[in-house]
Parts: C-alpha cells; structure tokens; sequence
C-alpha cells in the first residue's frame, strides 16, 4: 500500500539490530486519519470473508483494531497480557514469546467473548517473528472460532513471522512489507 | 448520557467491593458503534476547545481515544508503561499508583510528541481514584502542553478522582458518573 510506504520512508526511523521505529504516526503518536485508510483496505482486502469480530493484542494494535472494526461493523475483542496464573473468570489462555525483550508472557481472552459462532479477522500494526499472531491463533482454536485471517500494517518480511503463520494454515495480508533496512532506507517488497 | 447508562444497566456486571465489570463493551471486547457515538459526545462537550492532541494510557484507553480523534481530526498519543528504569530516548516520565493492584508504575511519553504548542484532551475508560489522570496530567505540564480537559467514559463518583483532578484546575466530562452500586443495580447522577 503506497501510503503506507510512503509514511514509513517519510516518518519511520532505522536502528541498529533491524529495529525500525514508526512510533511517530502507529504504535506511540497514532494518526487516526492514516489508520483510517488502512482500515478501509483491511475491508477490500476481506470484504467477502464474512468477519464478525476483530482480535487484536494489547497495547499497540488496539487503535488499528478499533478503526478497522468500524469497516466490519464488527467488535473488537483484544487479548490481555496477564500478570497472575490463577484468575476466577473463565478464559483461554496462550503464551506469548516477546522477540525484543527475551521474555514469555502468558495472554488471556475471556470466554464469553470468544466462540464457534465467531469468524475472526486477527489484526496488529507488526509481524515480525510472528509470535503474537500464533498466540492469537491458538485462542481462537481453543475457543473454537474459525479464524478469517490476519491483517498487519507492517511486516518484516526478511523474518520467519508469515512463513510460521501460514504454516498454520492461516491467510496473511500486510499492507507494507519491509524487504531490507539500512542506513540509507527502507526498500518494500512488490506486491 | 443515557445511551452509556442503559448500556451499563444492560450489560455491565457489579461484584463486591464497587467494582463495575464492562468488559463486555468497553475495556476487553469493544463495541465500536458504541465508542463512536461516545466520541461523537466527547467532541460536542469540547468542541470549542481547539484541541489538537488526544493522549491516554495503555492499554483500555486506546480504543475510545482513536475513536474519539477521528471527531477532533487529531492524532491520539498514548502513554506507555515503562518496565526499564533508563531508556536511551527522551522521555517525559511520571508515577501512577495502581489502585486495583495495590502498585505502582512508570509511564513515558516521548518528548517528540508532546510539547508547548498542544492542547490536550486526556480520554480514559474510567475515573476512580483519579490517578491514571493525575498521571498525564503530570506529563503534560512536563511538557509544557495546554490542557482542554478530561473526558471519561465511566466515572465513579463515589472515588475522590474528580475532585483530586479537579483540583489540579482541570475540566473533567464524564459520560455516565455512577452514583452507587449494589447487587441490585447501578444508580448514575444525574447530569
């Protein structure tokens, strides 16, 4: 998506260790307008795909979750990052390997939110090693929803995230894909 | 606003010790038609306030307040929960004590994104103990950014936040103040 590239050349930031920074306008400062239009080609890209609910991860894809639903008319429903092994409600629970900070963390979703009636569109502003999405992928088969898909604004795709997404059998759209980064730039993968 | 309150009559669950669960819609699945029609509120009770920033806090804040920048036609800053002590970026660092797990936490906004030439709208889910507002308020004044106001979604009324931010000179707009709670329901002040 040109815009969206566009915006990474123009606003994202490379660092050392392949870190690229777009906390300027998508997961710190988040321009809503910007956001808006990736939503609605979130919705060409899955208009005829019968989505009912929108699963994302806290923090950063909530915003991205939540514009892109209102092209679904659909919820959001985003998976919580839990601190204690024991709570009374009833949830599905997953790990989640955090790639950056070399940790695991457990992420939880409710049981009453999630279920075989659903049909899931997964969506969160990265994918990288694709550890988030995986997390995500398992609750919805616990809970028995059948899973659309997923839709990410950015993807590494120099790292092993889609190849392990679709692994499981998952579709996976990214609306701007990162081929490499240097000093000099960002150079995006034809699509 | 009445469309929140019977939504919270309808949907939202009291247990002991006055805690409100509106999980259902508001802070772990979100009904987005919801949401939009509280921006919509949000935007008529501030709308000569040339706000030009909305900032929360990670993680339940997100979704009202992208929603809600779509009325303002401005970008939404979120504060992160910083888990390092020192990180190599500028940031505006400030304390908040977590009522409900009996702790306390760092958040950071980046310097680059909040500054003298914003004026600030603060958007949260809740308003209890008023902390997490004491908290952005903090780092707007840090920043040497003007504040509109605040705007909640639920407030409890029975917690001193409103007069503890309040008292800080700063507008408070909630749009549904609960009154008291009980196994037989919920009352709201009216407005």
């Amino acid at each position: 998506m040109k815009l969206l590239e566009d915006r990474i050349e123009a606003d994202g930031k490379v660092f050392p260790g392949n870190i690229l920074k777009v906390d300027s306008f998508l997961n710190h400062q988040i321009d809503v307008a910007l956001i808006s239009q990736l939503g609605r080609e979130i919705k060409r890209l899955y208009s005829d795909s019968g989505v009912n609910k929108i699963l994302t991860i806290e923090a950063s894809g909530i915003g991205i979750a939540c514009i892109t639903a209102q092209f679904f008319d659909c919820p959001v429903l985003f998976a919580k990052k839990s601190k204690t092994k024991n709570i009374a409600n009833a949830v599905y629970r997953t790990q989640v390997h955090s790639y950056t900070h070399g940790t695991q963390y457990d992420v939880i979703v409710s049981e009453d939110f999630l279920g075989k009636d659903d049909k899931v569109l997964i969506v969160d502003d990265f994918l990288a090693e694709g550890n988030a999405l995986l997390g995500l992928i398992d609750l919805c088969r616990q809970a028995g929803a059948e899973i659309a898909g997923c839709a990410i604004a950015i993807e590494k795709g120099f790292q092993p995230g889609r190849k392990r997404v679709e692994a499981e059998g998952v579709r996976v759209e990214s609306l701007a894909i990162v081929e490499s980064m240097s000093d000099h730039g960002v150079t995006f993968k034809k699509q």
